[in-house]
């Protein structure tokens, strides 16, 4: 599958339902830890509100700088469940997204927008509940002139996307899960968060980390020195 | 009317007030479209706290980096319904505006400030209610020894804004609509908003915006091709 | 007292913890002026939630880009009322502070981070009133891999910290106040924030800076003309 | 005249010829001084090959983001001793122009280009000593799909510009004098040149501009102290 | 082929050879033009000295914050006509690379490094003769303690990068093409360049690009108004 | 020895001439590297021109935004052989120095400039030869309102400088050592290069790093895996 302009790709691979959804209990940090630590969105990438977490497959978009055509053809190539993860061919702060936008996508099954450029009407969002992670907030309009592709590969704010790539989107930024990794990352992610709480309620009672990971003999070593 | 320094222009002509708040029905969004998408600011300039939406006529400053002596000066020029657009002649992120200025501000009038630099006690301006569209935030003092103008044209946040224009703000961002179009412009908005309730129940109902903008053959005619 | 890699300072002079307490009843801003409008660190630092305001005695701790390791070192170096204060030895945007360190940091007594770099789980330190004012948020995980510094003299975000100088944060920024200078920079503050209340008394009166302030001959003087 | 999209004005009044000729023989700083320190684009606009100076009249041109439609429209308003500047509706980094097109504008009598956004084609128009003044070198292609306007009002590099203004640029950026000014501008950069001359000798043999200035005074009277 | 660290691939099906080396007798521009406007790496990537131009097959290397030990692991996969790219596993501008290692990899046949991060020792790599494209340059040293991977799929500056594709590097930045479509984007790119040199001789004579590319009539069908 | 304004330091220890000048002898990365890879400034500080290479003494200035008063004070301070490094107060690209007052520093002595803002006249800068480092370029003039102060400690770009402390600047950046390290740091200097030359002649000669350095243990206990 080759990234070109001009394409819709209609039968895309999901990364399978119950592994998506899994996903979803944990937060972007535990999903990108449990990747081993790739996959993650660059950190310009922020929610439009606070408090949203979401997973779901990628509808990927490659636009052209200004235009947001390709947002319509978009649409329908949306499935419940899905996530619209649109990138553009060079850096663009136009708003390409707004409530009619985000209304069509919401009647099309969508749970959210990553986009690599701007979106408007971000009350308006924030009211409907319809999550964007953005690089900016820009009243910017586009137009609608030149053709771009959906569900071709891109790369988004420095991650690469495969369509039907599983997204996960918290407070915290954005991470990929490329498809056929879904159920192994879901799993990963569990385990490190069972092993989280415990670490938790440790350090809550006041142990160190220095001694609950047993770092102090490996710092030595590195030749740290402790003065007064 | 010249850009120059070390000017006070008292009489200014402003855009009619009737026209104006007609502009604070409809959003930055539809205003910027209605003006034919140009006159927006830069999406850098971000409200101190989301949900206003204000509309008044401008009264320019135009300072020196590091000296807010000029805001005083402004301070007197402020009718009611009026909103201060504060330029740097060289960008600054010092914190040009804080609450004092701000209840000087409101006890003249104001309905706000734009200013492309700084403004600090973001906490007292936000249970005051008064809202600032700025570049950042910061504390930084600045000192008042240097002139500049009030009430001469002025580039702020990329955007040229003559005294008397109007200017909108909201979460979207800040856009400047000339003294003599305000009236045409809020036409324009009001015709765009009521042609947008109509599309927004057919999109809800899952109309695809590919059929409703009948946008399938110019696509096909620029050459999309749908493949499995 | 030299910057250098590999250290951990036990022993620190801190601050006076009184002149540390009436330092938290300024915000950011005022404690900048008294302090002479120096030590402020960049305004790219912000606060992960808004409305809080805290003062604390500084444990400084020195990373490696992409590297947590001296977190878990510097845990054990707080005492009640401190803020950690961390840099890093290059531009690093990662994610080097979750709810895990801060866990343990609240069961040390801290009061608060700073870091010049990225912090995650930000909704979980929400929720447990945490404060951090960082760089950006990122969920970029880090390793333990090599050595840096506990309570050495930093540079962070642009402002110099020593070991045990007073930070006084808030929703307009981070100031550091140098230990021996605490006492008498919270007497400035207070003399600065009293002078303030008279101020925005008569400004809300409707009377202007220029008359209140005597600026009107200066600015003439400089030359300011008024025109029509 | 108004900026507005679609737009191509052809009769421009240009700055008189010899006033533009006379501000080539000073540099950008020297005639943003003798300005009164206005008119200076933002520092980010930078030669592609150092050691160029140059003065014209400008042609604007107003183009949407990744759109270069408009250069075609400009180059045939271009007169022999004018300087094309482009800006842009929005941020963007494409390449707009490159050698084909720097064909075009030098056979037209073009003296160079002043755009904010990116240029490509760099080596090219280095080798045919074609001086172009941009926000950035991009490579990136674009379409020609949008209208833009040709001599209109513009913001360029946060400088407002009027067709017919004159510009002058060089290593240190690029300065833009009203059309109805350059005359008075080019006589206050020549006189503040022949000042500068005998400053310069004085410094060269050791004369400190503390005495030179006559600084000594205002400077103990601002406070300043010195210590051993 | 997926994206995981510790890993080394050891078998990598280069671009046709031929292919690579005719993508060296267009610009970075004409390739990227041939590709339909795609591949090309953000623009921020630049050449530490002017006038090379090269083109060669990619050894991607992916690299830990402020840890260059895999550059070295990438130094053993090195053949005669590759181009190393390096990509971090998050922003860094640590200097990773500098004469020591340029030496290392000129003796192993590569002609050229392409890094999303800081270069180091510039003077002698100019005079060396080994071109580094980078996002800055920095002489700030990193450490070896972390493992990334060699010849995985790597984003470097924006671009999705497979091990083994063309690499074009010249002034005007970079361009990745796929290794499968090396041949064609050759042939397409000698095509675009036949075609430029009639262009130019006609641009030269003054013919204007509104005639050459027949573009009066769209103009004026898109409405562009022609004023006095 | 504080930060304050309003202060000129007349009596200044500076770092031992000989080990100054011993430090000239090698670059900017290797006395990086000898300081234990701290004291680097911001990756951001580029040279006007390329292939300077200076060490010296600093003489340190403090600076209001916008205004450059003090670099007259700081004239006066230079001793032959000092490095002048100017620091703002905040962010601020003003230029605040030129030819005249480069023309008044080389007669005192000054070897050179390290200023975190802008700076003009590059060309003729350039042709004087004397070599500044800065953040960028700008002709924007700055005024002569409000004290700084000379010779107190400093945050430059990114890293603490005090009066006295030895300079290295050259192409690759630039690096501060503290004055009572200077010597010292000039011996392991030397000692880094002598082993580097070692190095450089095995690696020409085809000896890989994996090699040299005994790196292939290491890795493959860190787990790396090669595959084909």
């Amino acid at each position: 599958m080759m990234t070109e302009l001009g394409i819709v790709r209609r039968k895309v691979k999901r990364a399978e339902r119950t592994a998506v959804e899994a996903l979803s209990r944990y937060g972007v940090a535990t999903v990108h830890e449990a990747m081993g630590r790739i996959g993650l969105m660059k950190p310009y990438m922020r929610p439009i509100y606070p408090g949203a977490l979401v997973s779901g497959t990628a509808v990927t978009v490659l636009l052209h700088p200004g235009d947001n055509w390709m947002m319509h053809v978009a649409a329908e190539q949306i499935e419940p469940g899905d996530i619209v993860v649109a990138a553009i061919t060079a850096d663009c702060a136009d708003g390409y997204f707004g409530d009619l936008l985000a209304t069509s996508f919401m009647a099309r099954g969508a749970k959210g927008l990553i986009i690599d450029a701007g979106v408007r009407d971000v009350k308006a969002l924030t009211e409907m509940g319809f999550p964007v992670w953005s690089k900016c907030v820009s009243a910017k309009g586009t137009v609608k002139a030149t053709l771009g592709s959906v569900n071709v590969p891109v790369v988004c704010a420095g991650a690469a996307v495969n369509p039907g790539d599983a997204i996960v989107a918290d407070d915290d930024g954005v991470v990929v899960v490329p498809a056929e990794t879904a159920s192994k990352t879901a799993e990963a992610a569990k385990a490190r968060e069972a092993n989280e709480d415990d670490k938790r309620l440790k350090l809550a009672a006041g142990v160190l980390g220095l001694d609950m990971y047993k770092m102090r003999e490996p710092l030595e070593q590195a030749g740290l020195k402790y003065v007064d």
